[in-house]
């Protein structure tokens, strides 16, 4: 029997599957563990960077109003009376006309508001005296940076749902965060359906197909920073699929099927989710690929059932799935980023349903710049591997031609987007 | 005493590190591990893509010439002899003006040509047989993907030294490729050197700060694909520090040292790269920040010598590092990407050589814009964990003004480019 399913608007399909969005919980890791996970914790500045006035550069600190002579025809000479290391602190007290040989990173003496490069100086002796000498004058400031100029103690650096870069890194270390809390890795069940699918080590059959969807989401959980569990196949009766189902809801923080979900008289699905009690949120979207997606909730646990088809089952995660697990880890900007870009090929066929069409998209003279990577039939899986992003081909539209503006969003992108609907 | 130093250019630096670049070594791994990798082998289809004629949805196949004169006036009636669900074969001769009712994925019975969307049909039943109409008529290839139409076997899919992504892993999986051939990871040594570095754990003291390159540069190896390896803090005596780099060398691919690198007494680092026999490429660069960076070559294992300036060292990494490590990966793509964009700011000051600033950068109505995120005095930290891209401001001009057209480096971008400079 044929289901009766009406579809909606891409950004209504988001938005209910957003509504499911809930924060992680917060775990501790080592300083060296941090990079790629997401702080669970405002990152505060603990002191005054730097917390001593610092010297930029390998040179002298002097007093800046002494230099306002020097020329090349009247050089300023200087007695230099001491050396500071970095991590030393001076001792003397540095008088007009005296100088303090200083290293990069090092405390500036008292009294001394300015570096003048090593390079800049000629160094002599004299009765046992060390003396430089310059050609050019100096202002106050100049190659120091002072205590507290770079951040103030007690700032809130970088907010909580950060994503930790390596700056964020070198800010944790700077502010002595030697553990970091951080949100805890959700897990996220795959099960593929089909009596079509072959596992990767099996020989073709007539009919059937290696599974590509499990490994390629697999890697899409990873690459978003969460942890797959690959089930596997899904049996082939209800009874089976339902234990199957209803046990792994149990284990992970949320579960996705792909394949099975079609319009179909072999989809156990909705029938599953039925005697779950789970609720569906949506059975079709007005896009292609991707129109039959299902999602349900049970006790607020997301249940995604994707359709089989590979360019479906990627588009899906990326669009539902990705800015779930981005809220999860504190994300402000969990969805795709959106970008304008001119097209570089025609799309003759007006088309109903909005289309999203693998692309490649590049920074030109001419500035963004994005050509499709295939025919896009949504069963071609070569495109996924070059496709940095999806061209948005809104749906009503009689066809779309070369130089035509258009929106994408973007796969490689690190930043995300607050809403690109 | 001040070693003389003669700056190059930051192209002329990258090249002479470049000259040492070495492609790594092969490692066998599970598919599920592979992504994040680079392939160390072509990636070739081991079959037609789909290798059978495939239907693209869930409806009927038909022979398309039967539907001709259907409209919604005067439907065309099928009579439907049997079903193939995915992964099964039809039994049938299809003859004319019948249909078989197939499964998003399924294989085409023999002489049919189209498929019809189920949700375009109308079934019924007379006199006990499966009968269904359709209102309008269809080209062959209509929601049929035909044998070898993705992909033909024997293809080269994806070339040797390609990054891993989602798409790439279900391509793998598509192949058979159960085990993937792929390039180990190189191992990357850290050692920082400075006095005035105190531990992430240890309390601040006068004159001195928290280590937090060896942190940067730890997630910067990572961000990059390789494994780091912090050897620790260097000791502030020549024989020790000779001891630990010469024995450090042996144990990593290459061996980063920050820190102590610059113009300074305080600065073993070129005695000891002389006492290993260490060749020096260069030991400045026509650059702000980092212009004190020295890179040493020993039996053609690198030895980057960053200056301990949290800027310095990020950028040293990203130019000098990233793209060793990229080729070893095998990418022909090993170098930060460059693209155009509009400056905001003014930077009103002459400069003398080629500034670095760290930049945010996004994409709006206008194209690329960049930002500054900070004055870029190179010693602050806090402006790397936003920062998104480099802008090259380039040397010997009198300033930049709001709306001028830079170039950046894009610090987030997955492809890389051949050569920026």
């Amino acid at each position: 029997m044929v289901e009766i399913r009406t579809p909606i608007q891409i950004g209504e399909a988001v938005e209910k599957v957003m509504k499911f969005a809930r924060f992680g919980e917060v775990e501790e890791i080592k300083l060296e563990q941090a990079y790629g996970r997401y702080l669970c914790e405002d990152l505060i500045a603990d002191h005054d960077v730097p917390h001593f006035d610092r010297s930029g550069y390998d040179g002298f600190a002097i007093c800046s109003k002494d230099s306002l002579t020097a020329s090349s025809h009247e050089p300023v000479v200087f007695e230099v009376i001491e050396e500071i290391g970095a991590g030393y602190v001076g001792t003397k007290e540095v008088k007009p006309f005296q100088a303090v040989r200083i290293m990069t990173g090092a405390q500036m003496p008292d009294l001394c508001d300015t570096v003048v490069l090593l390079e800049l100086t000629r160094e002599f002796e004299q009765d046992g005296k060390k003396y430089m000498a310059i050609e050019r004058s100096y202002q106050a400031g100049d190659n120091v940076t002072f205590r507290g100029e770079d951040v103030k103690k007690g700032n809130i650096l970088v907010p909580n749902g950060t994503y930790i870069n390596p700056g964020v890194q070198a800010l944790l270390a700077t502010f002595g965060y030697n553990q970091v809390k951080v949100v805890k890795k959700p897990l996220i069940g795959i099960y593929a359906t089909g009596t079509e699918l072959l596992d990767v080590h099996e020989e073709l059959e007539p009919g059937k197909i290696r599974n590509s969807n499990a490994p390629m989401l697999h890697a899409q959980i990873e690459r978003v920073g969460a942890i797959p569990y690959y089930f596997g196949k899904l049996a082939d009766n209800f009874e089976d699929c339902y234990k199957a189902i209803s046990n792994a809801i149990n284990q992970v923080d949320l579960l996705i099927t792909t394949g099975g979900v079609s319009v179909g008289d072999f989809d156990y699905l909705p029938a599953i989710y039925e005697k779950l009690g789970a609720r569906v949120l949506f059975n079709k979207i007005a896009m292609r690929p991707g129109s039959v997606t299902t999602v349900a909730e049970l006790n607020g646990k997301l249940l995604f059932g994707i359709s089989g088809n590979p360019s479906a089952c990627y588009v899906g995660f990326e669009l539902f799935v990705r800015p779930i697990v981005k809220t999860f880890f504190g994300s402000k900007k969990p969805h795709l980023k959106k970008a304008s870009a001119i097209l570089q090929a025609d799309f003759p066929t007006p088309i109903s349903f909005t289309r999203l069409v693998r692309g490649y998209m590049s920074f030109t003279e001419n500035g963004l710049e994005v050509i499709p990577v295939g025919f896009d039939k949504s069963s071609m899986v070569s495109t996924l591997a070059t496709a940095n992003s999806l061209i948005i081909l809104p749906g009503g539209q009689r066809g779309f031609k070369t130089g035509s503006s258009v929106d994408v969003l973007l796969l490689d992108d690190a930043e995300g987007s607050e809403w690109p609907w």
